[in-house]
């Protein structure tokens, strides 16, 4: 049961033992983790995780959801209530729930993570069956008491060179403040995420924007608003920040003439704000970002397409991040062109655009990334983050867009464990379809070799100017 | 020109290899076919087929839509015309018809079933030219005479466990009552296909319903009419009935209250109807029968997405299902919502959702059913009931929604002896990705071979209740 | 780094071993070149080409965009501004930039076709680098001198049978009529190609389609604008034309009566042009063509769904054609109707159906194509005319549509030298494919043989009637 060497290369012996050459010469690269969701209080206050139903199942929508398919209750699974009502609480039990549910994972990515992690931090490579579910709890839990299992000591034996986090923009960043002051080597970054003081749909959006302006001594106005981002950016760089990212329900971005802009911003915050308005609202500020980003350098991160909490229920019940977002068709041609007619010939904007949306890959997001300077293709997201997403990414944007205009792997993860899983299992795709073209004779091995350098580490480096 | 025992398997040795495991594991399980269209006549009155090309061209609007598309009129075909006009109806001819384009049928499944049909019920395992089209006929209608061939002997030659047809919500079933009653051991259900009475656009929408209302002595209202539907299921589920089946040309679905959706039967009824008036009880009929489903169990599956009689020239002279259905974009994370509100939560429901559009394996479906406990998908339906297509599926469905989500195959034919062929290879096309999955590590071969049982038997049998 | 003789076949041996027999039995095949963008004047003048990045660099939007996309200016690459202002003209400062940015072509077509070309052509098996970058350039500009590598001699050398332009309704074929009348064996094919006057969004709408009707002798009415294009087509003809190519931004057709197009011709013709106008004039042309390809026996072909001039800079400083133009969702069920409902049945019609948008080669494509006795699907188009594209064609489509409701290959190229590596191209991915079909067993090697035959020649002879 132990990993194979060769797990998620080609099938194929001939391309397999490329593939191991190239995989060979990256595997032990440093990690890059530019755009993440690990919490900034595990690096500083470096305490012990939790059990190991905490560490692997409960904060897990891949987990979770899944479970849940299947029939399997939330609140067994120990996902806190909202309105503080009974939940499990007892590890053990929500771990034996797990592997009694375990073969649901097969052939889905949780399994090759979940398993990586096993073996390589707790030295197990068994598969969890109901069998052996407390024994592998005992060692599990027994383990992540112990020094080498707090965050720090595992930043460094996972290779992690630097890992940025998410931040809402009014956040203080104490975390990442202490880290800069302990002394500690570790790089945490933190990433600019204004959704909550750009998306007129949040339910606390006007007290966030006042909050915003007050934090920069600004009034609330469009021209304040706007002073406010700036100096929170600048709060955010002079911690380490190289990045903003932005997650909104469309790609649409708008150009509004300053009158314009700043109408719209007096509707969204007098309300009640139309449907249109907010969008267009949300439309404008990507345009905003990409122009304070020509400014100050962060590159700009762009994850649109997913309709957020789409099960009412279980949003009523448990609250946002549930499993229950889901993508919708989206499109980036028409949508993005205010922002590229403005800033999308200059080479000063990086805009990491992402999708859920696979038909986009060759239809509109390859197209425009292998001609507009500014634009990049961030790796595949979410749902895709797995070995056949992977291989359709490459096999569909790289005949157009080349390798150069894509930035490298993001692990996009909470589940920290799972970070040299992610990477990996990433390396070991690019270097098996690397290892493809090079036995179809498309490519040659030093060539290859070169690529499989800037897929594990150079262009993630390079986009994100780490 | 044999059938190859490996044919549809993996090209790479290795992987073979294990396919070949994993095949040889179940190319023997039983049939279930929980979603076709035979006629429930044919088992009952038990009665020999007519001519081969009766057999084999004449029903098959996979045949017939290749032959015409390269010019051969319908007519030629032995198509019956709706108005009585010239079509052929020798048999020979339109087999040596046949023969003569067979060329067409390289690279699709349609040529695949038909020399499946000919080696394993004929014992012919030549190649069809028009060199030995008249030998070939003679072959197929000396054999289609005799009882070994008659549709009982065939299913159980075959090892059908259980089939479902499909069946009009008026219908009588009076060969499904006769099957009851006769004593053979063979299990034939009905499926109850309420299209009919829940489309306004049909021409005969109206008198439909009002004899649905009168078939279960209801009134024509609103409420007499969900009282109707629940007497017919009830009705259908008497005799053995457990599914339903929808065909709608968009997955649209709506969640109105009492009076406005008796308001809305009220302009339905009373007609002209409004295109937005008709999609809108389309959509509301699916919830309502989705919450029938809650009550009865019945297993609710829905086909969307079909435009229907695209050609008027061929619908005006040949009628319904001639190949002149043609898919169109499907929108499913906002169609479902109101359906999904009410019930999707609801493990009582089971909804097993079909699509022609690919592009929705991965953007909606996958997230979708790896989400609601209600949502399990479909097998690749109509043009991608294909080896290509099947591999598609599963390589991009698995990932996010696993194999336990999905539910197994679907023959969904009227050409009875292509049944077989059809979950042969889904059973090889499954098992070749499942041995991929170990070649490249994924999966260890127990585990697969547990999924091949899944996929070929199990999981049909546990979503549609057999 | 020479060509390998197995380049772009299977991985797998086995597989490999197939490819390369059907491949070796079509590698020599004679090119038809049926649509492509190749100069008319080249051949009717015969002159030898200018300087290599005249040659390969300048001209080609594949190579330029990627240049583009990473940071260097079309200036620096020699692309001619239309204000006159300063441009590169040393063909060897550009042919060093673009040895310097080389490597960003790793994984794309353009490496293979530039590779190709050095080779089969310049006898050169180097890599491109920026040290042997001058000696290339010397060796390159030294060998387009000779006679041997004149427009003519490469026609002859490259095999080619037939090869087509694309040509203006209003240009006079000065160059075909010469070629006509010179004595040189080379058949090169005036397209006719109506865009400029049926596109009422272009600058020059009205003066060309008053200049068509005066080149015609008609009046500028709707009824004499048909006349004129009727005029202008047998002019085509009579200088070899044997297809008609159309590039609209969306599929759409109509059919409006005698009356309603007239009063629609007036109105586009007076100005100014409604969008809805201007899109449903283009949508009428569509089907007015149509009607005179059943007349004439022109096969007609539909290139939808590309959005012009995407970056407006781009288009101010160095206008159209410069890589800025970039795709969109493109429907066609809904969008061909009227043109199939009145002609889709007419087996004297040969429409040639293009895309940009994948999801549409199973959606609608090849349900479309397998229907209707007039539609053809032509080869992967711009951004797919590539070893993946290629592969995801056949796999997508053939199951539904066969290979027979295809069209063979179109180079569809500026790029003169680049044909033979094209053509090389697809008859090396489609042997691949056929490859697999026999080594899966779902096609005999015979079978393959005639394929391989009819992709790499047969099936464009027989569509563009050459």
């Amino acid at each position: 049961m132990a990993l194979h060497p060769d797990r998620l290369l080609p099938v194929d012996p001939g391309t397999r033992g490329i593939a191991r050459r190239l995989y060979g010469a990256v595997s032990g690269l440093p990690i890059l983790s530019p755009h993440g969701h690990t919490e900034p209080a595990w690096y500083a206050e470096d305490r012990a995780f939790p059990d190991p139903a905490q560490l692997f199942v409960v904060p897990d929508h891949y987990v979770f959801r899944m479970l849940y398919s299947q029939g399997v209750p939330l609140e067994a699974l120990g996902v806190p209530r909202r309105d503080g009502g009974p939940t499990e609480t007892d590890g053990r039990a929500i771990w034996r729930l797990f592997a009694r549910h375990y073969p649901l994972f097969r052939g889905t990515p949780t399994r090759l993570w979940f398993e990586h992690a096993l073996e390589t931090v707790f030295g197990i490579d068994e598969r969890l069956t109901p069998g052996n579910a407390d024994r592998l709890y005992d060692a599990i839990a027994d383990a992540i008491g112990r020094p080498e299992l707090r965050p720090r000591a595992l930043y460094e034996r996972f290779g992690i060179e630097a890992i940025a986090t998410t931040d809402a923009a009014l956040d203080d960043l104490h975390h990442h403040a202490a880290l800069r002051d302990c002394g500690w080597s570790g790089r945490v970054l933190p990433t600019y995420r204004p959704d909550a003081v750009v998306d007129p749909d949040r339910a606390t959006f006007r007290e966030d924007v006042a909050r915003l302006c007050a934090l920069a001594g600004e009034p609330v106005t469009w021209s304040g608003s706007l002073a406010a981002h700036r100096a929170r950016r600048a709060f955010f760089r002079s911690l380490g920040a190289t990045a903003t990212d932005h997650g909104h329900p469309t790609a649409r971005t708008a150009d509004l003439g300053a009158a314009e802009a700043s109408a719209l911003f007096d509707r969204v915050m007098a309300g009640p704000v139309s449907a249109e308005d907010a969008e267009l609202f949300r439309a404008q500020m990507l345009t905003e970002m990409a122009g304070m980003s020509v400014e100050d350098g962060l590159t700009m991160q762009l994850h649109p397409g997913s309709v957020r909490n789409h099960n009412p229920q279980v949003f009523a019940r448990f609250g946002l991040d549930k499993g229950a977002d889901i993508p919708q068709p989206t499109g980036y041609v028409h949508a993005l062109k205010p922002l590229l007619d403005r800033f999308g010939n200059d080479p000063r904007l990086t805009l990491v655009l992402f999708t859920l949306d696979e038909a986009q890959y060759g239809r509109e997001l390859a197209p425009l990334a292998g001609h507009y300077p500014a634009l990049r293709l961030g790796p595949p997201w979410w749902f895709f983050d797995s070995p056949d997403g992977m291989r359709r990414f490459r096999e569909i944007a790289t005949e157009t867009a080349g390798f150069a205009n894509t930035v490298g792997f993001n692990d996009d993860t909470r589940a920290y464990l799972s970070i040299p899983a992610r990477h990996d299992m990433a390396r070991r795709i690019d270097c098996g379809h690397l290892a493809r073209l090079v036995a179809e004779h498309r490519l040659d091995e030093d060539e290859a070799h070169d690529l499989a350098h800037d897929l594990a580490y150079g262009l993630a480096k390079a986009a994100y100017r780490l």
